[in-house]
């Protein structure tokens, strides 16, 4: 059954990007499970899945993650914080281990996706150099984004997508370096403040006529 | 009023890439304004939405766009085909105009917004080439895909993401050279067709232990 289009309007003009989190307020177990459920389901190119999310749970390592985050206070004060990762290049490995994936899903083999492997040879090794590679996975983790902020306000659950992190510094702190992935960005998950003064700005935005164009 | 948690559950299982749409179906109306209102309000990095959409409604630039996307079907057979455009450069005049939007919407002053200025010229302009910025111009576009994917799934109309085309042919058939944007990617929004043997494929997916880590 489809939702009521008025319960998606409600739930796009309800959110904003908090800046100032009750830090009492934790998310429910039911909802948190949606929110992993929401970034587990996300649509990705090729299907390829070239994200890791980490849930910083770690009070030391919220504060660590603060300091490399212009001291937004969204890192340590939101209920759950979530570091999103990409893959810094595709290989014929990576390729081959997620056709062995696909072969077990559904019942057939990996020598009957030899098309397919050719497609994905020639698209994300042969004509990609690593960084870009990695500049395409960077951009299916904003789909896992999109996804889970939409999610988030559906369930009337607040959150902070932040770019303004050095992710290089997260690298650091969370060991990353020559693992394969790296931080892109993070969101802060939770409940406003009812001190956030944020939540009365008018939102600014494009008109429909401004941005959309019909041909 | 928060959605319950299995309609969001429902929806992210229900919804596939559809290969083939039912050519019969039409999204209507009042779905479409939703589906409009959620590229509208989707958030994006500092507000500054680089996003422009071309809804091809015209059936000769669909089969030409067709042609310029390995000849796949949805193009053509889709209800509504729309291509996302990204901004190909950031300028101090961009940031001034969202400033004097900001100031509008707010009741105040591009004056008072001059730290806000100093920030965006320093990290949108100054920090990046422009090929950079239209990286992040991209990046941008696929939270708007994120969420016009799900909000579509929500409403059970089907769509297929479509990263397989070729952007420079886009934007000839388009008119777009110097324009200042540049083709992405495509979303196709439909219905699917009962043959579209896809619709019964077995999702494939890493499980939340795979690609979620708690620290």
């Amino acid at each position: 059954m489809a939702i009521e289009s008025h319960k998606i309007h409600e739930a796009l003009n309800w959110r904003y990007a908090v800046k100032r989190f009750d830090p009492s307020k934790k998310i429910p177990s039911v909802d948190w499970q949606t929110l992993i459920e929401t970034l587990r389901l996300t649509p990705s190119s090729y299907g390829m899945e070239p994200w890791r999310f980490v849930v910083i749970e770690n009070p030391e390592l919220r504060a660590e993650l603060r300091a490399a985050s212009w001291n937004q206070s969204q890192v340590t004060d939101s209920s759950h914080f979530v570091v999103f990762l990409a893959k810094d290049n595709v290989s014929e490995t990576d390729i081959d281990q997620y056709l062995q994936r696909v072969a077990n899903a559904r019942g057939t083999t990996v020598e009957s996706l030899a098309g397919f492997k050719s497609m994905l040879m020639k698209n994300l090794v042969k004509a990609m150099t690593p960084e870009q590679a990695f500049q395409w996975s960077q951009r299916q983790v904003y789909i896992a984004l999109g996804f889970l902020l939409k999610t988030a306000a559906l369930l009337k659950i607040d959150s902070t997508p932040m770019e303004g992190l050095d992710p290089l510094r997260y690298d650091q702190v969370l060991g990353l370096e020559g693992s394969g992935w790296r931080t892109v960005l993070a969101v802060a998950l939770g409940y406003r403040h009812p001190d956030d003064a944020y939540q009365k700005h008018k939102k600014v935005r494009f008109t429909a006529d401004e941005i959309i164009q019909y041909k």
